[in-house]
């Protein structure tokens, strides 16, 4: 059987199961042209929030009754496509179910790293690495001695984008919510300081840990972290906006910064990127990251969950922060 | 005697004359090294309002018991300093006063400009005129096509900044606060559009002028029509932040822009100016003003209020929306 998450309900707030139906089909059958993939490692992302989300968005939004949107390596298990045999890898918006009947558009073969898990495929070779990396050296500007904070710095993309602060040379400072991440910030992944924000006052240790200031923001979160950031900016700092996960969830309109006037004051450049805007990157990306990650400077953490039927759920962890590292399904064994 | 308005308390709100103490004291005589300046036109600036405010800014806060800072241009009335001789024609902070006792620091000599009145050296060749140009040219951008919203649009930078995107092929339309103003705009100064935010709706009527949304925003208000505009800008728009004027009176903190995600999902780039760190596109920006005023495709208002004892009232109609173009006060005949 092809189970399927399909979108069941508008979420209001917080995702809860009951705003997705388990459903059970058989397995297609791929016609002329046509493959069949089976679903291996399905990525749960913070912007799948918004692609639920009855607004207009950088994509469409997923509908009613359509099976929930998400991206996956998985292995071709059936192909009448004249670009895809039967156990290729590949990646593409497989969905939260167990098989996708493709024509083949969006789906990429994928090719084996040598010494790298299929998790670290999704964790950081593809949209993540792509996302941190844009961020960081295209949008961010690094430079050597200038200070850099990270907000959801325990995150998928923000641990990546803090590690590529540091391998250009930044002062890097991470705010996440436990105690146990800002440790694997500072103690593994070589942040100078972390600031856990549920149990200490955001700006005085903003304060405290970026004596000179912030010259790069790498945002995720959004709301009174940010403004605890902006209000320490130094002149002409860099505002990369990746994501605003503390409002992915508001059922109310969200005021933005409160701060916003510091961006006049200090002449700072707020700017917002959407990885799909910069997939010319990724060549370039990719080689770097791969070498990066030989070379023992750069770290992640996959955190797999098992079992499709978990998906709603931990989606949800994504907003608790419950999860640390790239969250992943396993849907099926490689 | 030298009159002057000194700051007497920090303004809650908009300013009072109860804000200021006139003064009146005998005029000084300039020592070795000193330049004695008359005031003769003194411009009043929204920024203003900032540098009496009590928080860090972009300059020293003015000091209580200070003369209130101002640009002005004036004539020097005696020199005992080698750069200055009588009768020359300076620019510089000379402040809310008739005389200014000076080393030469900070003063300008001022050449008069052939078939130009004074006052269009302070409404178009200073520091107004370069502050449209960079933020239109250098910071906004503009390619032919595009579309161009200018926020406080009938004031002195607004009423510059919307004709130098027509100059530069944009659709602009502006925002202002009464009929007048908007006829002014679209009868005089070519605008494609005006929209009075007092009596229209501002959002359905960027829908209507900006049939393709909107490219750039040249700010200067943010608050509610910030948010308007926001909700209606195409991917990778830019919203150049000259001024907040809506916010400069506030007593308490205001909330950023409601649609704030917007500048991530429409991967739009934000970026706040200070005029003063672009002195070096003075000669450009005055060559090409210059040019545009004598082929007729710039033009400026000046509003000229007789009296320096009228300064502190005057400063208040900045943001009562009742000047239109450049507010300067009269304070000596030529």
């Amino acid at each position: 059987m092809n189970r399927q998450w399909r979108l069941a309900a508008r979420p209001v707030g917080p995702v809860k199961d009951s705003d997705f139906e388990w459903r059970e089909e058989p397995v297609p059958e791929p016609a002329e042209g046509q493959v069949l993939v089976r679903n291996v490692y399905l990525s749960l992302d913070p912007a799948a929030r918004g692609w639920i989300r009855d607004a207009p968005s950088y994509m469409p939004v997923v509908g009613l009754g359509d099976v929930m949107r998400g991206i996956a390596i998985g292995v071709v298990e059936a192909s009448r496509h004249p670009g895809f045999s039967e156990g290729d890898l590949v990646r593409g918006m497989l969905g939260w179910q167990d098989y996708l009947l493709s024509d083949g558009r969006g789906l990429t073969r994928e090719s084996r790293l040598p010494g790298v898990p299929l998790t670290a495929h999704l964790a950081v070779f593809g949209h993540i690495g792509l996302t941190a990396y844009v961020g960081v050296v295209d949008i961010g500007r690094p430079k050597p001695g200038k200070t850099m904070v990270v907000t959801a710095a325990a995150g998928a993309v923000g641990s990546l984008a803090g590690q590529i602060g540091k391998i250009h040379g930044c002062r890097v400072v991470g705010i996440a919510g436990s105690d146990e991440k800002c440790r694997w910030l500072t103690q593994e992944l070589g942040f100078d300081g972390a600031i856990n924000y549920k149990t200490e006052q955001v700006g005085e240790a903003l304060v405290r840990l970026c004596p000179n200031g912030i010259d790069i923001d790498f945002e995720n979160v959004g709301g009174e972290i940010l403004d605890a950031i902006l209000a320490r900016i130094n002149r002409r700092a860099r505002i990369v906006v990746c994501g605003l996960i503390s409002q992915y969830n508001a059922t109310a309109p969200v005021p933005g910064p409160y701060q916003f006037a510091r961006v006049l004051i200090q002449r700072a450049r707020v700017e917002g990127f959407i990885v799909l805007d910069h997939l010319d990157r990724a060549p370039a990306a990719m080689a770097d990251l791969g070498r990066w990650l030989a070379e023992g400077k750069l770290r992640y953490r996959a955190d797999v969950v098992e079992g499709l039927e978990n998906a709603p759920r931990a989606l949800g962890r994504l907003f608790d922060g419950s999860h640390q590292g790239k969250l992943i399904i396993q849907v099926s064994a490689l």
